[in-house]
Order: structure tokens, then sequence, then C-alpha cells
């Protein structure tokens, strides 16, 4: 397979049974997408799956390993899908997942509405920049950035593809809760779980799960916390457990 | 002092400096109030501090211990109400706390707008069970479901009372989070800080504390977890000193 620019394959498991191309100029996979694969709940047997923003398909390729159901990602750098693509088809998984270039505003004549099982989505964490203060390399600004889209366009388009009673998951930053759960109820994708991850214990969460049921009931469960780091500075169990499988 | 009916005095604090009165038909504080007097953030040297749903005035009588900032209390059931009156008064705390005899639907005349620096509130969890369901007991359905006010109102209550820049911090069930931040944000008091409690290590939280900032700009942070007991079942470190003072 062909690599372009500073283009690499990683190991994406421990297990070394995946991998998956990365760029340290356009995209890496980060620990978010791991935590967020490993908490969303899927359809095992069969089933469909979409991932927006799903960068270099890491997602997808992380869910591939525990379902045999229909993986759709959807990706709005072109650059960035084409790598997601060659990694799909690196890992001969052509047949189950399907990478789609485009703008996730823009998918319902492609996807139909309300037609998946589960929606995933790791989005841009943060605000637009101001154009002086743009991130120079812009691969990572558009991702990293609400750039193409803000989190009011995210979960309007979960919510528009994910059929009634199937599930929205997403992995956010604490400071957005409560834009997260607003948006979430707004959009009648009621929530029902979230975990809180901090980096070891006595500091205050950074990353934050949280899954919501297409018009589900008033009902939110907040799993125990998950922790990164032991105070040696070592992966704890259950994070090691998560990252490696 | 006079004690009425099944009432008894029990010590507030390890430390044996204070009393407060209880029935156990009438009412009597839980945990949940002592997380609240300990998380929310109070003036030491001057200002005001509204407790709404107030009980037998536990709140005010934990913050009398770190704060010298005038107290007022409201409570809607006479019985109780009047417990903690003869609380407030057998600790010598009459000067620094007022308790009222009201409906906090209905303390703008009384209480005036904007007036308070911080406001605090420990509200009924619970919808209003069905007429069947109802506790007999009709001191604690009031005190636990909401019966004379529902969660929207308590916010509302919260909004009109503090001042701008002022906080607002409340406990309550996990369940009710998504509620609780859209109608703090419906009300513009912008949740700052969440902390949740768990009963033990790996298990789901079962109490919240929140506390939003009136005007106050998006951001929140999400404060350490909080573990009530260890696996032995003894409280750990944190909570015995929470607890215990």
């Amino acid at each position: 397979m062909e690599l372009y620019g500073d283009e690499r394959i990683d190991y994406l498991l421990a297990d070394k049974s995946m991998q998956i191309i990365q760029s340290p100029t356009a995209f890496s996979f980060s620990l978010d997408a791991v935590l967020l694969a490993h908490f969303a709940r899927v359809p095992i047997k069969k089933g469909e799956i979409l991932d927006l923003c799903t960068g270099n398909g890491v997602i997808p390729l992380l869910l591939s390993k525990r379902t045999v159901a229909k993986i759709t990602g959807v990706e709005i750098q072109e650059r960035i899908f084409d790598m997601g693509k060659r990694s799909v088809q690196w890992n001969g998984l052509t047949e189950q997942i399907d990478l789609i270039h485009g703008d996730l505003k823009e998918m319902l004549p492609v996807l139909g509405h309300s037609s998946f099982d589960v929606v995933t989505c790791n989005p841009p964490y943060f605000p637009t920049p101001a154009r002086t203060e743009h991130n120079t390399n812009q691969y990572l600004t558009i991702a990293r950035h609400e750039v193409y889209c803000t989190l009011e366009d995210v979960v309007k388009a979960c919510k528009l593809h994910v059929r009634p009673g199937g599930k929205v998951a997403m992995v956010h930053r604490p400071g957005r809760l409560v834009d997260i759960l607003t948006l979430f109820r707004k959009y009648r994708i009621e929530p029902k779980r979230l975990r809180l991850v901090y980096p070891k214990r006595k500091k205050e969460a950074n990353i934050l799960l949280v899954e919501g049921i297409r018009d589900g009931k008033a009902d939110l469960k907040i799993l125990p916390p998950l922790y990164i780091y032991n105070q040696d500075g070592k992966y704890t169990e259950e994070a090691e457990e998560i990252i490696y499988g």
C-alpha cells in the first residue's frame, strides 16, 4: 500500500491484529476515540452503525473488532478520509466498513433519515478560534475546532440519522457538558449514560462520554469514574484493558 | 427547651459544639444536606446567604460554623420550621440565622430580589407520587416529593433571590442532572462546578452537587469524585472529614 508524505502505519491494538495509517501533520487518533469506541453500546450480530467526524476511521476500525454490523464513517477532510479509506482496505474490511467523504450537515440524500441503530461521534472540541489564533496546520485546526460544524450541527445530524430508540454516543470535554445535555434534549436524544474520565485520582475530569437514546425516557445514570493513570504515572488496570484490549 | 412528640436533640457535628432537634416522623437531616453545606462556597466575613427548603435548619446551622454572614432559611412546613427555630435558639444563633415559615414561590415581598450572595437548596427529589402511592406520613412526603414545588419552582426562586454574580448551590439525584443543568441555564444560573458522589468505588453515582453563577460565563468544571464508603464499609477519609469536621 502506498503511503504519502509523513504518513506511517501504526498498530491499532496491542494484539497487532489491526493497523491504521496516521500522520503527525494531518491526523493521529487520540485516547478519546479509543474510549468512545469502548463506551458505545453497539449491536453485535447485525445492524447499522454511523460514525460522524470519523477522521482516519479509527472508531469504525475499533468497533469492527466487536461487531459484524455494517459501519459507515463520514469525514469532511479529503486528505484524512483518504488515509481512512486506505486503512480499511489494508485491514481487509471493505465489506464491513464504508467511509464517505462528505459534510455531516449534508448527508440526508446519501444516508437517509433514521436509518442507523447507533451513531458515534468524536467531534471538534473547541470553538472557532480568532483568525490570527488559527493553528497554522489547517488539517488539525479543522479536526479540533468548530470550523465546519458546530456542536449543534453535530447533534442535529445524530438525531437525523439515528432511528427512534437508537443510541447516540459522543466524547467531549467536561466544559461543554451543559451544552451537550441541553442540545441532546433539544433534539430528543435523551441522555441515559454519562461517564467521566479523570487523568488520575484527585484531579478534575478532562473527558466525558455520554450516550443518549432517541425519544428515550428521562433517567440518566452516572457510571463509575474512569481513571487513566495511577499515582505512579502508569495506566490503571481498567485503562490498560480499554486501550490494549 | 421544650421538645414535642418524638423529637430528640442530636449532635450536629462530632465536636459536639452544636445540636439540632430532629424527629423520626417529621424530619431528620440527611447526608445530602451535610455534603451540600460543605460543597457550597460562601462568603466568610460578611454577606447574605439564603437556604431554601431548609427543613430543620441543618444547612444554616452547619454554615454558621464557617461564616459570620447572615443566613436566612425558608421552610414551608410549619411543624418542621418550628423545630428549626428552636434549634437556632438552643445554639444561641438567633443573631446570625433567621428562619422563615413560608412558601419559596412567594418570598419576593419578604426577601426582595437579587439580594443574596449565595443561595443553597436541598429540594424534594422525587416527582409527585400518584395519590395512592403517597407516603402516609405527610411530613416526609412533602419533604421528599415535589408536592408544593417543582424543580423549576426551586430554580426560579434561586434565580429571583441571588444577585448577579452570586452563587446557587444544590444537591440532587443524578437522574435529574439533565433537568437541573437545563433549568439552571434557562434561568441564567450558569453551572460552574459539578461534583458527583459515589457510595463506593465501582458503583454508579447516587448524589450530585452542583454550583452555578448567576449570569456567569459557560465553563463547567467537574471536580474529583467523592466516595462515601471504603470497600470495607467504613467512611472514606474524605467523607469522615466532611461529616465530622
